[in-house]
């Protein structure tokens, strides 16, 4: 049997970014806390964390602590049935796309968290990544636009989300007089989310254009919108992130007849418990526009 | 002297996200491509570039990229007395904090970067991981909280900005009926942005509890707005980031004598030229509250 102090060590310490404070919340030392960590290393013969450049978990550490979590779960639903055990909340981890994140997540699954006692530990992650971080038990679910399907987990279809190119009309009236031809595209800085954002270059490819094009990187997605609000790109956005921008007149699409269609699956692990599959539930209930 | 035809292989790819994408924008076969990285890669005696988990440059690679943007900055000082030369629009590799991004950053530089005609390429970082990619050179700037200073480049202060802990009206009625005590932090849901986050800690103490307390993590600025208006949680928020939620009454401060004052420091090369010079100029005339 694992020793859980030095687990739960490992979870405070990188919960709370430093061995001082985690050994504040647990009542102990700060050597205290080294002696518990370097026990747990000592034990699996390999390193679970490193403090340069910053505090992060290995990934050795990353699997430690998802089975920590996943313990904490099993804790939680024995607590259900015996109350006087006392047993802490447990924190979910989910990986989840940016645009989700700032637009319909919160609203759907607030009920259900207030309601289950369930705290968060959201990851913003590009869809290749979030699904390796479920491969790698590093994250409990994830969503993302991605249908393949990992073994052992479940892949629901959420729906999809649907892209305009939006810009201001002071922008549009700049760069795109004539609408959106190739000599607009070539000189009109777009903003591109990261280098693995490919919904400009889609929506380029669908008005024909295949050439390079000026843009503008920003990996944040309500800086994004940002970005374009204050005129300086278009941008493909989902309407839903920019009902106030588009209702006041600072945000219209270029090119109208132009969308994009972007599907959303929820990836999770097939016996991760009753939670999960609640969570499940609730989340086949969006309504995505 | 380098071959920056390679150095702009190795740009395209890391920008376009892929070889193949990058051969397009080149004119190239992508194995041209995959010559050209082998190539750079040759000389330099170690890898520029991994291809998983996700495509990244290595440091090695990241100080390459950051020297070609330094030369196309060069190149575009170069230009504007040579017109007849037409050279590229270079990007401007920034590393900036999340909320300084999605509140004034874009009103601030629009007119620059339009005038200028500068592309960005913006990198989201808490403190220490900014002010480590500026030191490696792997960004030009960094905008943050620390006034620790680099040897070689400049520090400029641009004031500070107010946080305050909002959540909504119903979630204060729930969580605090008789306002901040010991009691309900022990049990109310915060919000916290990551484990290097001491901001929710900071109100706390301010507060004088300095105990355990159950939050959601959620690493995206505008996706921790989202929580709180959802009623997921109280967290710390620059209230320039929420003016909307505040004047229609769906967020509030929970302990309206209780804010906390972050500085901003504005890091740059010294030698960098006269573009991050001007950058700075416009940088100062930020208003910040």
């Amino acid at each position: 049997m694992l020793d859980y102090k030095l687990l739960e060590a490992l979870a405070t310490v990188m919960e709370s970014g430093g061995f001082e404070r985690a050994g504040e919340l647990l009542g102990l030392s700060q050597s205290a806390i080294s002696q518990r960590i370097k026990a747990l290393e000592v034990r699996l013969g390999q390193p679970v964390l490193v403090r340069h450049p910053h505090l992060a978990a290995t990934p050795a550490g990353q699997r430690l602590l998802n089975h920590y979590q996943q313990v904490c779960l099993l804790e939680r639903e024995l607590g259900k049935t015996l109350p006087t055990l006392e047993v802490a909340t447990p924190r979910l981890r989910i990986a989840l796309n940016a645009d989700s994140l700032v637009t319909w997540w919160a609203s759907v699954v607030s009920d259900f968290c207030q309601n289950e006692d369930v705290l968060l530990d959201l990851v913003v992650e590009d869809q290749d990544v979030g699904l390796k971080r479920l491969r790698d038990g590093d994250v409990a679910a994830c969503l993302c636009a991605s249908d393949q399907p990992i073994a052992g987990a479940r892949c629901v279809p959420l729906g999809q989300m649907t892209y305009h190119p939006m810009a201001t009309p002071a922008y549009i009236e700049r760069y795109f007089p004539d609408g959106p031809t190739e000599a607009a595209f070539r000189r009109a800085p777009a903003i591109v989310y990261g280098p693995h954002d490919q919904l400009q270059h889609r929506f380029l490819a669908q008005c024909g254009y295949h050439g390079h094009f000026p843009y503008h990187l920003c990996p944040e997605s309500e800086g994004f919108v940002r970005l374009a609000c204050a005129g300086m790109g278009y941008g493909m956005m989902p309407m839903m992130q920019v009902p106030g921008p588009v209702a006041r007149g600072e945000l219209t699409s270029l090119a109208p007849g132009h969308a994009l269609e972007v599907p959303l699956y929820w990836h999770f692990w097939r016996h991760s418990g009753a939670l999960l599959e609640r969570l499940t539930s609730t989340l086949r209930t969006v309504q995505l526009t």
